[in-house]
């Protein structure tokens, strides 16, 4: 099978990372077979009609780590029957060592995805050499699979330092980066030379692209599966904004967004977020009601009571805001 | 299959933690079948051989991280193959989600391992409620094999609390655990009730036992496969300690087994030795000259020089302590 | 003013650990004088006259870091007023650099104290040249006052490591360490030569005992002042175990001090604790009854009302313990 | 004395971090009289000289951990002698407790300082409340002292999350902040509604003033000490370009002074570098030969070699800059 590589231009617009739909069943350590398929099919079929310019998933809260391998080729097949190239789609091979990511990202080739995303292994915190070699390694081994950097420092124990970034840079197979509050974009926008699309939160972007309109280009939003309509708008404001250098509604939008944040974060913290991520994701997702993203899968399923009422608030504000918009004549 | 589960009075004496020996060509990640079963054969035949009263396999230095499925399998096969029932044998279940750690246990119970060592999914850093189910989940999921509860602070994210110790006491599967400096021995032995062997390494044996000699009688050392005079004269001297009330020569053996740690440790520092403990650990056994450890598997293959001469020094110092002690007269 | 340094010999038995009382407004931040001298001095002597065989202060909960500089000289005034050299007593002098630090230990030394318990500057984390540096420049610029070092993790950003402890061995002022890593106790007598009493917790003492009774003859504790009698008939019954080799109610007092501490620890987390641990021994003090140990001085006055409630029922169960001692016929 | 409270207009434009100047004998702990008055008052004179808009001093690397109190006022006293009132200028009241940075916060207020650089206490790790609390204790007690919020995540064991900078807002007297997590820039300046100045370091403010030319209008920056032609020239391009909406030429600056920086980290890690934070900027600045930062203060002043050699290259690379940049015919 020819298959071309994707390059840092094939990222722009709006990435919509998805979940791994779930059964009814998915918080029992004995169900097997615990992907909606048939939700998993509807749902990329919705993001490709609204507009998305690609899809990510099997990351955290994708349950990359508590799906079986099964699950994920099956979850993966579903993907590429339904998204038919119309848009880039990356499955996910991150694992606990590099021979079962380069498996894994082979694997994600063959069933016909465009890329993976690609996290460190974590059993033990990785020094830079180790770091960087990891992804050299996989690219090497699979060179015509593009790769997404998924920089958390939280799940991966690295703080993924300047030197990191400079050294990926060097990798093709590198076209781009979820990127979050690690350090300075600007900073790490040279020292990727800008080879790699580093890809700001969805609330993020307004402030990246107005740092480098031209190279930040791309979002990441799991807030596309809570209602695409904002995301949309965002990507559109923010490139008519680049064109007229009218930023006003960009920034008004942009602040829309962020109103919907503000109970997501437990006590407004970062890492407690972080303990409870996958819950606290597909809980504001399930409570928005654009999709049923299920409940999660072991051993992530037990998640305190007032942490998940905070993101259900999110996702109901998420589902409020998508309402208004469609009111005032968006999409 | 009848299978007896294995009960906390059955673990006891000198667990030797043993490497999965590699092929020379192991740290290359197109390498496919890196296990050197042949040493491994050898190497549980010597340990049975030597005394030592049960084996673990396949934690971190273990690399439970970076060996494939296949070749996890193929290395449990041989290790219960030698063994033949002599002395408990444990694998490795540890994994990304509660389902695969399941599996992983079942399958080591099909071909016919006494238990697993079995740490936390690591990707989302889990709070008690959590990590308890998950560990009752896979007991109950396997009710005939024993766990021995692998309690490494910086590899699974966990502080291992009070309220953890006292909650898993209740599962009767888990039989044991691989324990280090994580909080009051004394007290945790209390909040188990004496339900789980609590194993310290091998220098932290003496204190452990005259803490509490009716119950602290088990411990695991991975300088076993460095030589295992060193530890099965540990076990009898203590042994003999308890019933005599004289712990000068147990003691005296305690210290100068310390003075061979003395260079293990990169700057005194254990954090430090959390990042490169694969490669310290096998680095150590191959400069002791007792077996053939091989290189490590990717990612955790590349190693500073004076981290690595640091183990070496500490492998040959096990070495002379070991020819010392037979010439003194020991076995 | 001739003084004679103590010596590690001088450090044995029941080490009570006081807070510095506090008055009523203690809490309000324009409050200036807000040591209560009249329930210090009672303290004092009421622990002088219950047996103990020295006493700590202006450590954490003693609220080092929160007192002005003329509210701990006229604590320390009393102090040493008060006890007449009866016993040992330690102030405090942990400050942002090394010469606060010298020069808080000179005026103790004027003051009377026999020593000083003293912290790592804490602003920036130190590596381990710059913490035993720290020590011995204190130790050489105050050459006749003793030092207990004060091995807090979580306050002083310091692993505490191997190298620190064989390192600090060589000043010959550090007497005494207030120490909490009861798991590597073993490792770090041998590092320390044996010239430092490593002084554990209370329910840690009867483990440190039978490890080493010749060396683990002292231990803190901060329960002295919630009642003195289990403490002080800790200390007896191991004396009377050491002799006669009879550990058994040496041990069952032990666990009896250990079932106090249940709810000490907010969901049985020792970094939670750490949090709060100021607010949560003064309000188990003041629950326990023995003495009034006042509201927290500001900023750390704020304490969530679940976490404060475990710390009272700690302090309840020990004054019961207390009340059950002197009822079987105990002093 | 009558005193006017800066707002937050007031902060503009280049805000020169300078360190306290030491005499050669500084890092010897019985040192008394460190700080070297003359340098410092040169150093006053020539930044003003310059064109800064504003000096803020007596923070991490201006060594506020590390200077005794008598050392800080006299410092004090020079800044304000020289200053003259011609910028505002900003002493330190960093402390262990909140009356004591309450006492230190009137005394610069005495003295004639404009405002004070605030961190929080550090001893315990704060929750939000209590940061929270702390800050606006502060500024009740001070009225008319205004207060740059010192967010150091390293030093002061805190996060820094949301719901802290929602909060602070409302205290009148915090005008700005010595801010680091760029990344996260945007949302916090919503948080604060824009009453607080976000300060970023000089290469992030380029990003800065494009994502908010209105509110983004001030930096600090370290580098002004190493020679201030850069930092100048970068505050005019970058108004120059808020004007024109040509940004290239303040683009190429910041990139020129990001090539400065390549070496400052050793190993390219922010941790590291929050290790020897003061050793690395001092040598810098002794490198760069515009001033003479001097020796630190013990602790603090023992630095690997290898560190050192890399914050000397950054220094002398800055002020090869500073001739190359007057060489195209800037001041």
């Amino acid at each position: 099978m020819k298959h071309e590589l994707l390059t840092v231009d094939d990222v722009t617009g709006c990435w919509a990372i998805m979940p791994t739909p779930s059964k009814p069943n998915a918080s029992d350590p004995s169900a097997e077979d615990t992907v909606d398929l048939d939700e998993t099919a509807r749902v990329v079929e919705a993001l490709i009609a609204s507009g998305v310019n690609g899809i990510l998933s099997l990351g955290t809260l994708g349950e990359g780590a508590t799906t079986t391998w099964d699950e994920k080729r099956g979850f993966m097949q579903t993907l590429v029957e339904v998204g038919r190239g119309r848009v880039p789609i990356f499955g996910g091979a991150t694992a606990l060592n590099t021979r079962d990511s380069i498996s894994m990202t082979k694997a994600a080739r063959e069933i016909g995805l465009d890329g993976v995303m690609l996290g460190l292994p974590m059993w033990v915190q990785p020094d830079v050499p180790t770091a960087v070699q990891f992804f050299r390694d996989v690219a090497e081994a699979c060179p015509d699979m593009a790769i997404c950097a998924y920089a958390n420092p939280e799940a991966f124990k690295f703080e993924f330092p300047r030197a990191f970034w400079a050294q990926i840079s060097e990798i093709p197979q590198i076209v781009s980066a979820k990127y979050i509050n690690t350090a300075a974009l600007y900073t790490d926008l040279n020292l990727t030379k800008r080879r790699i699309r580093l890809m700001p939160l969805d609330v993020d972007y307004y402030a990246a692209a107005r740092l480098d309109p031209e190279h930040c280009t791309a979002f990441w939003t799991s807030g596309a599966v809570c209602g695409p309509t904002p995301v949309i708008q965002l990507r559109d404001l923010v490139a008519e904004a680049v064109k007229s250098g009218d930023w006003t509604r960009a920034k008004a939008l942009t602040d829309r967004i962020g109103l919907t944040y503000r109970t997501l974060f437990p006590n407004g913290s970062f890492k407690e977020f972080s303990v409870y991520n996958i819950g606290i994701e597909k809980a504001r997702m399930d409570a928005a009601g654009w999709m049923v993203a299920g409940p999660c899968r072991p051993p992530y399923h037990l998640v305190p009571e007032t942490v998940l009422e905070g993101a259900r608030e999110s996702g109901r504000q998420w589902a409020k805001l998508v309402a208004e918009l469609e009111a005032e004549g968006g999409k």
